[in-house]
């Protein structure tokens, strides 16, 4: 099995909510299992198009229950660790891709790089030094094209 | 849906595998989602029965990886956190059943405790305070009496 | 040094309180440095008693931020991951001592174990199979022998 | 009490390290409580100068023992949470200086800036969205100008 992280904000605008969406319904069509923090906004939205291809999604919560989850999960996961869950949604998945995203997503970020994962933005953030992005984020297109970079991706480093 | 975490060693005795995988058996027909450690022992028996009765199995692992997963496991989650992991096996569940088990087993009843979960024991830990067996066990006497009592106390608990 | 961790409830009797403090003002004279949970009750007595005999004291705490620590600690690390931070209490000891103590100190006292470290006990849980007491925790008989069994026991484990 | 999170690489440049055990040396003359990863690098170089200059210095490890802690800690926390300890590192802190620093780095920065913490950034990454720095990092010209950024921004948020 392959596994995809989707991250995102949980509170995101319409138009990044339907990246994810779309994201999250090719996702669900190539038969990954979709694994995202298990909230609103960018994490909803994508579970959502999961579910919706007939895909398994997976979210993994900051808080000891599972109040506030996503109505689209099949399996939730409250950690009771709060932000530091956010290094286990990233650890989940073969690859993961950004949709959007905020400070917590930059936390993500992160530690997909620290942990050697493929990390691919849709419209999020760019990573500079001295002035000049750096190649860790590959950038994608669109939906399409960030979902069919992270698989190739996903299945190399799996 | 009803959440079970089933926990107990990763090196038992075939005794207490065959009680693990008898209690997987009947959650999976039970329609419970069963959650556990997903290494050897008591947490691969408790899949693999709730596997082959149909039900939806989720481990969640020490390590950052899915090496040593359990094979009978719908979603594996690699945490990298070591046995800290342990307080998110059983806080996934709205019960939780010890089938033997040796000192993680405890940190985890424990944990389960101290979150006010109910758990029901199987050949597992007593425990006691000036000589007496406190009443924070619920003690089972099979893997059916277990899922019983199991079943019965996460409808509560959810 | 010596890291001493010490567990017990955060609700404790005055006679238990009256114990950890003893424990922790023994440990200061020791030059050990006291490690606990940060909160009230024994982890509370305990600080104070070591701060007083001029040790230093550091406390793990659940929540994400430095509300609610005893006012006897010098390092206060609020560690936002909640109860799995119990973990990190026993692990950062090279011994523990548990004084009194409910739930949580019994999932401190498991994972302890499993992590290889000396447990003593002082009007703690008692660990039963099959009815009968394990060896798990070494049952002291007053503050004085539990540090000095905590000392002991941590020379030969760090 | 006021603490600041130090963070960078555990594989840092001679440059880069120099300006670490500066801030580091600033800090200790501050009497702050100097907050770390606990290894090596920019984590070592910054302990080094505040233990010189007479502050506190507290490292949290990923591993589950005190192996490969710098010495120049007055306290060190093993937690064993691998890298989601990145999270209880900044936490820790009123305010975070970066000093350089890779994807780890990078990750902390997320949790701070998701956790409303001040961060300070001393030749370390800039963040960028369409093309454009935000204003997340207060980017520091020296040393001296970090500390003193980030006790003042401190002072505010504690």
């Amino acid at each position: 099995m392959v596994y995809i992280s989707v991250i995102g904000s949980g509170d995101s605008s319409p138009e990044i909510s339907e990246l994810a969406y779309v994201v999250g319904k090719l996702l669900g069509k190539e038969g990954a299992i979709l694994v995202c923090g298990g909230l609103g906004g960018v994490m909803d939205a994508a579970a959502k198009g999961a579910k919706e291809a007939g895909g398994l999604t997976v979210g993994i919560l900051p808080g000891n229950n599972r109040a506030g989850a996503s109505f689209f999960l099949d399996v939730v996961i409250p950690t009771g660790i709060g932000y530091a869950r956010n290094a286990l949604v990233v650890q989940a998945g073969d690859a993961v891709i950004a949709v959007g995203g905020e400070s917590g997503t930059l936390s993500e970020i992160g530690f997909a790089l620290k942990l050697g994962k493929p990390v691919v933005g849709l419209k999020t953030w760019q990573l500079c030094k001295q002035g000049k992005e750096t190649g860790h984020i590959v950038q994608a297109a669109s939906a399409k094209d960030a979902v069919e970079k992270a698989m190739a991706l996903a299945q190399k480093s799996a």
